[in-house]
């Protein structure tokens, strides 16, 4: 047993910040922010620890310090989208592509680090009618759906709708069904490096959707299916000088780099 | 038979014009540029039409226009990744995404359009020494390996070895050998959006690569096969009225949206 | 132009034909059978010919002879799985692998072929209720969905659910919304060998499924995206010998096949 | 942490057990069976117990009471394929759908097992020459690299080449050079069901592969990636009555099943 395997999961989840600010509806469904309610939510699990970021804090509280010290990072993000630092949204990338877990949350599908990583519109279709979704498990076996029944419902809800426009996940975890007549792929995985994915539908502000021990299960599972599962790779672009090369070779043809130089990035 | 399927595929062939300007080798192999020679090798078959566009024209000859009107582009960049224009690269990913195919070119693997399409580092290992490689072709009956035989051979090349830092291909055309004995995954598909991608690693500038046989055969099979097979789908994220829901539904529960709004991007 | 993008496509419906001599409701619904209503269909189209085999027909109408004239195979059956004789599961498998278009209707996910190729235990839920089916187009550009709009009904359908026990797809084309409250993956590609699988749900032999023009239009861009596009490979494990090697060695270390020898299958 | 990840990982070592009774050569380099030496070097470490089941064992060793105390099986054979019986493979396909981790190793590749799980002809090239290997770690961060540099070599190995006829793996972990000029894809992973399965090339059985120092690394790796990770799906087909429907519906249209029957398998 590797000592990763039994120590406790260290989550940073962000939380954009914004309307807890500034809408009474979302302030009185979570005084202290989304993002506190998500982490007292993973906490409650044993094995699980759980720090807070905002945009608002400095480099939107992802310094390379706390990155480094991240397991799996949670995103939820709406409105500032546009606000997240480049620099910043690099860093997390790269800390994707060396193990770091991430899970992205509801209307995260349009945060910067989620685009980046999926290299595709992310767009879909959308009604805030306060609906009834039921999220269907398509895969009864896998871990983030321990402990969900064949489906779960929560009563009001934000309606995504497909087309959905990702790569195809390699797991398809949930699938919703809308009582405005929509479905959509609400639960999915990929991997991108060493780190690994999963976008999570549910999630709109003026609902009290992370109260629901439904998707608490999810989000605790899904921490623990992401936590990183192999060795850090940095991963840069190195040169093999023709003397290390593993067969014996010697140089022939024209050349534009002297020996030992870098490539063009 | 569809109009599309029997009327000439449209390629613009993208070239960084870099190196055929400063390294005397490069202008001799190839005098009008390597995009011009990569355009002829194209025309040679019936069905295709090429033009050329390159980083030093008006908007690196990519206006909208143009991008309009390519059925498949073909990239080829290796020491100003850096210059070509953010603005540029969101207007052929996003092209992309509507269904023009895309070939990246040996080093262009680390072009920002690449990169931003894989979501991945795209790194990988490399050694210049004029070696042997070796290409075989890991799936005989893919329409990109048509013609080709159970593998071909480039006397002098560039290595490029593994790890190359992609996300899964769909599908595996060509794996290389090389005389160093390294490998490298050098003929990989994907589909993003409705584009289909290409990557093919052959082509380094101080070698004749793009007056190679093999190599010309791939990429005319690789233009049929990357030509748009479907209709073009401009992807937005539309509001879906609550009028307008399949199944009738009325408003429930709280919002921050008023009716008819535009969603946050 | 190949002369393949031109000829006509050339299918084989394979219909089981049971229910239909068996029970009143399915033959008045498909006097002909339901492999004649949808052989129909696809002959609408300039560029498809199609002729049927059934279960009781020699070798089920599947001799090496016909499938070697087949450009695509569509799939229905139900009550008699079983029946299908092995040896003609493992001629359409090899002709798959060769290139052959497939197409699985319906019930035909507990196909051998199907399950064969797929390599899992294909099971879901179901009801039958008559209950009203949604198919919402997951990939608006795909060419399977050309002529669609963002989604088609059925107002009569035998209820499909998830968990469905396939690899994940490589395209989720369609995902079905059903009145009582489930969804389903209706609409899935994959690729074995050089053959193109597609797996459409709606099907159910007691509506008349396949008189519906959306469920026409589909089948008859099924069966375009699932021609051959390639060369055919004819699939063995040949003995590379020593001498043939590409590059030259000797033989070392121990044996067990005399020089030429066949390997074990 | 659950009790599943801290109890020891309990590996079945399959062995066809077949020329090590015939062959000097190999019953030189294993003189208790090839599958006695692969066991022993799983359980060199820490939290994996393993126990060897083989072809002439009352159900090749591999009862329902074995295979239901197996977390991890891994399959050794090659001159006897045809001689497993079918319902041994069904068994085992099952309880892979199950959770029961797979590794194939060499000339597994055409076993039953392994052609049924992929669902394509499992075809390959090969050559008998003693020749040298060299296997490349694409993802220097999987667990199943852990511990293994950028490569590993083994000097003596037969040699297979590439076209390999399986589906696109999930990850491709090692790619392999041979000193004779091909390349094979020699570490490859997939799921089917909720079973996780690991295709390794190397263990030709008159070389002495399995006491090599890094396939035993790789081979504990694998075991430890493979272990189950969710819970166990017993996969059905269910019928859903109409009255037990998540919305309330109520019967319409034809039918040809009486309430609560049964489907067609």
């Amino acid at each position: 047993m590797s000592p990763a395997a039994t120590s406790p999961i260290r989550v940073t989840v962000w939380g954009e910040n914004v309307h807890e600010q500034k809408h009474q509806v979302v302030r009185d469904l979570y005084p202290q922010g989304m993002h506190r309610c998500i982490a007292d939510g993973l906490t409650e699990a044993e094995g699980i620890t759980a720090c807070c970021a905002t945009l608002q804090d400095p480099e939107h509280g992802l310094s390379d310090e706390i990155l480094d010290a991240t397991d799996v990072l949670t995103w939820w993000g709406h409105a500032a989208h546009g606000q997240v630092d480049d620099k910043i949204v690099e860093r997390v990338q790269r800390r994707v592509w060396e193990g770091m877990g991430l899970i992205v949350l509801h209307s995260g599908h349009y945060s910067k680090i989620f685009k980046r990583l999926m290299g595709t519109s992310c767009s879909l279709t959308w009604r805030e009618a306060g609906e009834k979704e039921r999220l269907w498990v398509c895969n009864p076996g896998h871990p983030i759906a321990a402990g969900i029944d064949r489906y779960f419902e929560l009563p009001n809800t934000e309606m995504y709708g497909e087309p959905f426009g990702i790569p195809t996940p390699d797991e398809q975890v949930f699938i919703s069904w809308f009582e405005g007549g929509e479905v959509f792929r609400s639960g999915c995985t990929w991997k991108r490096g060493q780190g690994r994915i999963f976008y999570f539908r549910p999630g709109h502000e003026t609902y009290p959707i992370y109260h629901d021990r439904n998707v608490k299960t999810v989000l605790k599972n899904a921490v623990r299916w992401a936590r990183p599962d192999g060795q850090t790779w940095k991963d840069t672009c190195p040169n093999v000088p023709i003397e290390q090369a593993p067969e014996p070779i010697s140089k022939k043809g024209g050349s534009l780099h002297a020996p030992g130089e870098e490539g063009y990035k």
